[in-house]
């Protein structure tokens, strides 16, 4: 069975969980769950539930106990995105404008609150389903990995607002750990573990190997956002030099030029977003962060290319791909020593197939 | 003990544990742990977490072991706050400038997000204080309170929205009920009778009586927006009116208006609020909803002006004051009854003057 396969069967149910999970809207609740499902309606990877079924599977668990949980990831991973989308002002998600830009971003805000409200239920739910001791060890994964995710923003969301960039490599690497591979590897396969009745030791050894996954994960996704096509990305094309993201490329092209052309990046870098003026009939909109700086000059096309070219210059995108190859080949051999005994199945193949999938993904 | 020393001492305890629940900040955390006490710390009411510890300690339970539920009520509290401010472009809360005006909307929303992903931990860890069935029962009740907090706040927005104006007194109450009434009374009570070891059905009972001073308590919000002092109040001055929020007081004043004049209230509250440019050296600020309107005339200082007169005219606060004072009764009449048979406490009085309160306050 080929990867994407796998990912697409896992969609059409978690998706099926996630409508049957969602009370029924009605005038009475203004849309608020028509607008919860609007980003999984549209097509999402459903990675992260697919990696709680799997790894459920792949050790003997039932797909159903492990179902409700994955939604909940599912469900987090699309608030998560609609809070970041109005963080960073993008405009486009998933190949569609992005949640505020539809609906204002009062009600982009409130949605993304209201699923991590409702995300809770199904979580309580889990002691007819699993018992007492697996649901509160899961509650404990979720409470973890909520508070790295907004950790992990947080010290992103700093660092631009500061304009500081004086990064390591390691210091990317904590950061991606947290904001990245928590929500999106770590807890998603320890959910899976736990449903399957691991023991504990098991679990602490899948969620060590899922973190370098994560990270490959990561860096990968700063390669697609300088390099995809937009029609397969999906996402605003070039978005994280606009919003002036510290990716592990930039820090590598930053390290690697000569003081004056650093000293020319930084300066560009240091620029915020311009306002856009969307024709789209909608309100104007400020595309930077509000309140992050004082009326100075904005970013311009032009020097967004000059960005694209000094990252070019010094190979940072190759830099980056090498790194994130060395995290997702750590990943593979360390899945492949530890599960050596587990029994053949598709859904042992799947995790085995990340590695490859996450550096070589195009979207 | 007069009330306002009962919420000081509230707020003693509950700030000092608050401080203690949160992990300490580091650089590398971003100032993510500070930032989430800069509301708190602003000098709130605690009104929250001082019905909490009043109901618990009035039905004999334990202080010590309701006082992180009731902290995290307060962190529950003050992240609505931080992403309402957001969602209203409030500029002023508790007398400063809002967490977004100060730090700018991203850090704003992602602060809001790690106060509620925090709040989970110390609910979980409520099984070493309070046992496994009370640690669930009160789970149950948080999950259910930020639920109906989301609706609430989806159901405002989208009137909002929409410009639609068809509101009987009934739809009002069930906004309210929602929106307010829920995390700021019914579940505070409910977690410090559950706390105290209190049967279901006087859990219950409590739930039944806190609804009415919830809503109560929002007319009385209402009521201040227009006319309390800004050097008191520590909010937006007629923020309501400008983001055409729909209070009771409108919806009397609407309802009592005669035709031509009720057509011209509703233009102008169906325009949108001015872009204000900030002297405070900040960016930019969009006061108003992005998305949710064309490039149409906003509302004046003069249309606000027409708008409070047009309330006066009506005699809508009166209304709305009588309204908010029949609720706070019921609610005093029915507790009377209930608790007739507590015994004498600090905690009984605190409960029974929180009607007076409710209605005569003035922040």
């Amino acid at each position: 069975m080929r990867l994407d396969d796998y990912l697409k069967d896992a969609e059409a149910i978690v998706r099926e969980e996630l409508q049957a999970m969602l009370p029924r809207d009605s005038a009475r609740t203004g849309n608020l769950y028509k607008l919860m499902l609007e980003y999984p309606l549209r097509h999402g990877k459903f990675l992260r539930p697919a990696l709680s079924l799997a790894v459920c599977r792949a050790r003997g668990g039932e797909p159903s106990q492990v179902l409700p949980t994955a939604a909940v990831l599912e469900l987090y991973h699309n608030a998560f995105l609609i809070h970041d989308d109005v963080e960073d002002q993008s405009e486009v998600r998933r190949s569609e404008p992005t949640l505020h830009r539809k609906y204002g971003l009062p009600i982009a805000v409130n949605v993304g609150d209201g699923m991590l409200a409702i995300a809770i239920r199904p979580l309580l739910d889990n002691t007819g389903i699993v018992g007492l001791g697996k649901t509160l060890k899961i509650l404990d994964v979720i409470a973890r990995m909520a508070q790295e995710t907004a950790e992990g923003q947080m010290i992103e969301l700093s660092w631009v607002r500061s304009g500081e960039w004086i990064h390591s490599d390691a210091d990317y690497v904590r950061l991606v750990y947290k904001k990245t591979a928590w929500y999106s590897f770590v807890a998603p396969i320890m959910v899976g573990a736990i449903v399957a009745g691991l023991p504990d030791i098991e679990v602490r050894q899948l969620k060590r190997i899922a973190i370098p996954l994560g990270i490959a994960f990561q860096i990968q996704d700063d390669i697609l956002n300088l390099s995809a096509k937009s029609d397969t990305y999906g996402k605003d094309f070039c978005g994280d030099l606009w919003e002036g993201k510290h990716t592990l490329i930039l820090i590598h092209a930053l390290r690697s030029a000569a003081p004056a052309e650093r000293s020319k990046a930084l300066a560009v870098l240091r620029k915020p977003m311009p306002l856009v003026m969307q024709d789209t009939g909608d309100a104007p909109y400020y595309r930077g962060h509000a309140g992050s700086h004082e009326q100075v000059e904005v970013k311009s096309e032009d020097e967004i290319n000059f960005l694209r070219h000094f990252i070019d210059r010094h190979d940072s995108i190759s830099y980056a791909w090498t790194v994130a190859h060395r995290y997702a080949s750590r990943f593979q051999r360390e899945l492949q020593r530890m599960s050596e005994d587990w029994a053949p199945s598709i859904h042992k193949d799947f995790l085995l197939d990340l590695a490859n999938f996450t550096i070589r993904r195009t979207h």
